[in-house]
């Protein structure tokens, strides 16, 4: 883990590309700015070339996919391989049978550098759909780190878990992050602003691992700090959204360290 | 009424599909998953079957309608018909003709539960244009509770009138319900939350009626409760908007139960 | 500049109508309620005319644009200058050369009202591109007053260019604007939000540069107004969103009149 990524953001100001699940487009686009970064949401297919050519990193979120908008995350994935940008996929719902074929049919053609997923949706990917509702994952997933890094390895890429514990595999080493808060699960669109804070944390480090472990561990971190801030309980998504998004401008490496103690972790 | 719906929701956390309007998207997603149902939004008709499949209700909003989504409704509302899930439909500014119309070849294939439309909207879909605007309703309607019964008559469904007194209707009998804030007309997406909320209720419920009146009144008194206990005036758009979606959250039939007495009545 | 405007607004509730921005729409519409309008937001060019038919002011934002939603711009834009209404164009990112060539392809059909545009933007549209990165506008513009004048010539219509100072031109004179916070740059869809505010000034003044002036010294006011009520630093966008809601709601002549005094000048 390398906190100070946090503080090069701020300095580098990154232009992270979201094409966006319309659900989250705005809370994505603020939590990209929030942290330092600088975000650019897109739509269209004939400025991909342009927009990766100035884009430190690149997110592509299936949340609300249509065919146009995969055909559209399928000319930016592929410039932003080309360009050697990082790719970072969310294949939400993945567990459903249409949307895994869109995903398939993404990742056929362009190579991703991270998949941020939460459990059941790895599990699904994984091929282990026995624990995957197609939607979120509710109870216990056991074996999640072999499941983060069997999808690592057989994508070939960074696997980044989100869950009460959050695993982060290269397909050869497995980090878990026990940091976090119960309310990101109560408020749409967490997944998907660590999804696009994940660019911003790629942009600035070529070392894509430990950028990824970086990244899980200070969004974690930011929403447990602004739920002790504020004292927050479980029942309060809207308060806790709009906080969030101060503590993404707000948090310094000094208030996160401590979060962070002990709590990220090599599995054995 | 049965206040107890809302608990079945938080224990039985069902899911409700909703084919969006654009502007209210992330508002809706979050006030389902606040009051303790699971979201879905969809854009692709490709992956109808198996959505409607896992929902427990559907609610098809008509506020940012494009020929394609209307299309996308169609297939929607069709699986919806067919595997017996509840349909709820919002024609939003339903009294401006080309909306008129994409509403009517909505209706002509899908069969509606309900109708969740504010009282313009209402009274251009019971005929009577002469108090529309075409976008929201000001003023009085006049005979209010009559154009909610000949609506829910003429499209066989429930009609749930909102505005300062909500009617909701079956055809035959109209109940009245007397609560709420006028925050809500401050607030863009208010309406729109209910229509989906609304699903969560009939996904709990199998007397649709019984399920339309209580989620009506529960909407009504969480709005009326939360402007009480943060002592909101109405010129606090943006703090009730998040001041509601905690409330959405944290209400419980015995904080709401006050708020109803008396407030939700059969007319004569 | 003629505070009097917003209680005109306040009386008379003008329809503005916003071709949006997916990022921003939410924001959009619920700042042109809270300031007294009535927003719509439309996707389909089939309903167009009705559309700006019941519209005092219409609104292009080009910041998610598609092939179709051009196309839905042009039929917009052009109902809108036959049927005499104001039109606001927003050409976010305007400096990248896809987005030009759309804004070269709506401009070649609609005549604008107002330009309303960043710093960065503006210089990119004015052919001064070296200050642009296209997506924002960092540093210092040199003859920001110029460029605003030159935009307003070329384009035969008002510019109004945003920033620590505000220009607004119509081609012969140029009025700054120095009113604000830096709390706008850090919420995303602040310059979004005043392009579609602009529409609801320019639906009850004639003089449009007069109503050009106002929106914007108006709108910068509420900013600064509610930074100094809430004593809000720069690292809360969350907070200030919420706060810039309510503000738009609550503000009045009298409480914004003491932050324009000698802010509104007209340069030599």
């Amino acid at each position: 883990m390398k906190l100070s990524l946090l503080d090069k953001i701020r300095q580098n100001n990154p232009v992270v590309l979201t094409v966006a699940n319309t659900v989250t487009i705005a809370e994505v686009a603020n939590a990209v700015n929030a942290i330092g970064a600088s975000p650019i949401m897109s739509q269209a297919k004939e400025e991909a070339e342009e927009l990766v050519g100035i884009a430190g990193a690149v997110t592509l979120n299936m949340g609300t996919w249509t065919a146009a908008q995969v055909e559209q995350m399928l000319v930016v994935g592929q410039f932003a391989n080309q360009q050697q940008r990082p790719v970072i996929v969310d294949p939400v719902a993945v567990g459903l049978p249409t949307r895994h074929q869109q995903f398939e049919r993404l990742i056929g053609a362009v190579h991703p550098t991270v998949i941020r997923a939460n459990a059941g949706e790895m599990a699904a990917l994984s091929g282990d759909l026995s624990n995957s509702k197609g939607i979120d994952a509710t109870g216990t997933i056991k074996n999640a780190a072999a499941i983060a890094k069997d999808v690592a390895q057989h994508f070939h890429c960074i696997a980044v878990m989100t869950g009460e514990t959050d695993f982060v595999s290269d397909g050869q080493r497995v980090v878990s992050v026990h940091v976090g808060t119960p309310l990101f699960a109560t408020h749409v669109g967490s997944g998907d602003m660590l999804s696009s804070v994940l660019g911003a944390f790629m942009a600035v480090e070529t070392d894509t691992f430990e950028a990824a472990i970086t990244a899980t561990a200070t969004f974690g971190a930011i929403g447990a700090w602004v739920v002790e801030r504020e004292q927050l309980s479980l029942k309060q998504p809207g308060t806790f959204g709009v906080a969030l998004m101060d503590g993404l401008s707000q948090a310094t490496v000094a208030q996160l360290a401590p979060y962070l103690k002990n709590k990220v972790v090599e599995e054995s």
